[in-house]
C-alpha cells in the first residue's frame, strides 16, 4: 500500500489525498510552482484516537514556528513527525482547514456555495480509513505564511515560497496521513495551484 | 442538575470540576487570590463529538488573544460561548493542558512523579460525562500570559490578573464544561491558588 519509492506524486488544485506512512519514511511536501499551501493532517494507524496536536507541538518545542529540527507531537504526547529539511522557514499551525463556514464567515457574500474547501477534501481522504470529519483539529498547514502581531492580531500574508521548495517530514510511528493542494483564495495569494509529494524509504 | 445560582464554588489547588452548563446561562471564572490560571474545556451535551477548538476560534476572531466580545467556536464552527467581561485582557488558547509528559520534558529531572495535572484533572472531571481523555484538546487558559516573540517563540509568563479578577462566558448551546485551578508552576508564577467560579442563570 505504501511507498512509490521517489515517485512524485501530484495533488491537483484544490484537492486533496490521504494515504499510509511507515515509521522511517520520508515525506517530502513539495510546493511545485511557489505560494501554495499545503494543509497536513496524521492520525496513528493502529489508533486513530490518537492525532498530531498543535498544543503539544507548541508545548513542547516552546514556539508557534516550526522548522528543521522540531518534532511534531501526537495529542499523546508522542513523537509523530520530526522536521528533517525545511527550505521555507514559513508554516502555520494555528489555524483550521479552510471550510464552507469559512469562506461563509471570512469571505465575500456568495464564496461559500459549492467551493472545495482542505476541511472537505480531508473529510475525504479521511473517510477510507474510517476517520470521521469532527476528530480533525488544527491542521498543520505547510508554506501558509501566518503572522501574529504584538496585539495578538493574525495576518495570513502571501507565502515564501518559491517553485521546487520543500519541507520534509519524517514519521515517528506508522501514520494515516491527509494532505491537500489549499483551496483557500486568501491563503495562496488568489491562486489555486497543485501540491507535489513524495514518500522517501526509511533508510534505517 | 444546573445553576446554584449566585454560589460561588471554590475549586481547590491544583484540581478540576465538571459541570453541565445551559445555553443562555453565565460562567464566572474568579481568579480568588491573583496569580492563578484555570482551564476550561467544553463539548456539546447532546454531541461529545463537537468540542470547543482553538483553530476555529482563531480563524474566526482573527486574533490568538481573546477578550470581551468574541465568539469561541466548536470545531463545527459552530459558537459555544461568547465573552461578556474580561477583567484581565490576557488568556491563553495556544497550549495544552499541563500534563505528566509536561513536567517530564519541560520541567527539572524527578518533577513529574506523582505530580498534579490539568490534563488529569480534567479526565477526571470528564469521566463521568462518558468523555474520553483523547478527546481533550487545546483548552482555553484562563487568565493564562502566553507572550509570542516576533520570531514566534513561546515565553510563559506570571498571569497579570489581581485577586477577584474574572472572566464571563455565556454558553450559546448545552455544554459540558470542565475547569481546572492549574497544577503548574511555570504557569501561575510558582504558587498554587484555588479558582472560583459562579453560573448565573439566563437572563433571557
Amino acid at each position: 500500500m505504501t511507498t512509490d519509492t521517489e515517485t512524485v506524486h501530484r495533488i491537483p488544485p484544490q484537492s486533496g489525498t490521504g494515504f499510509r506512512l511507515r515509521r522511517g519514511e520520508v515525506l517530502v511536501v513539495i510546493d511545485a510552482l511557489g505560494e501554495q499551501v499545503s494543509d497536513l493532517m496524521a492520525f496513528a494507524e493502529d489508533n486513530h484516537a490518537e492525532w498530531l496536536s498543535s498544543g503539544r507541538t507548541f508545548d513542547y518545542n516552546e514556539t508557534i514556528y516550526l522548522t528543521t529540527g522540531h518534532v511534531l507531537y501526537s495529542n499523546r504526547s508522542r513523537p509523530m513527525f520530526t522536521l528533517l529539511r525545511d527550505d521555507v522557514g514559513r508554516h502555520d499551525f494555528l489555524l483550521t482547514p479552510c471550510s464552507t463556514e469559512t469562506f461563509e464567515l471570512l469571505y465575500p457574500p456568495g464564496t461559500a456555495e459549492g467551493h472545495p474547501s482542505c476541511f472537505g477534501n480531508l473529510v475525504q481522504a479521511f473517510a477510507p480509513f474510517g476517520i470521521q470529519p469532527d476528530q480533525i483539529p488544527t491542521t498543520l498547514n505547510i508554506f501558509m505564511n501566518v503572522l501574529v502581531g504584538q496585539d495578538g492580531r493574525v495576518n495570513i500574508a502571501p507565502p515564501v515560497s518559491t517553485a521546487g521548495q520543500r519541507l520534509e517530514l519524517r514519521a515517528e510511528m506508522d501514520l494515516i496521513v491527509g494532505l491537500t493542494a489549499c483551496s483557500a483564495e486568501g491563503s495562496n495569494n488568489g491562486t489555486f495551484k497543485p501540491i507535489d509529494y513524495q514518500i522517501r524509504r526509511a533508510q534505517e
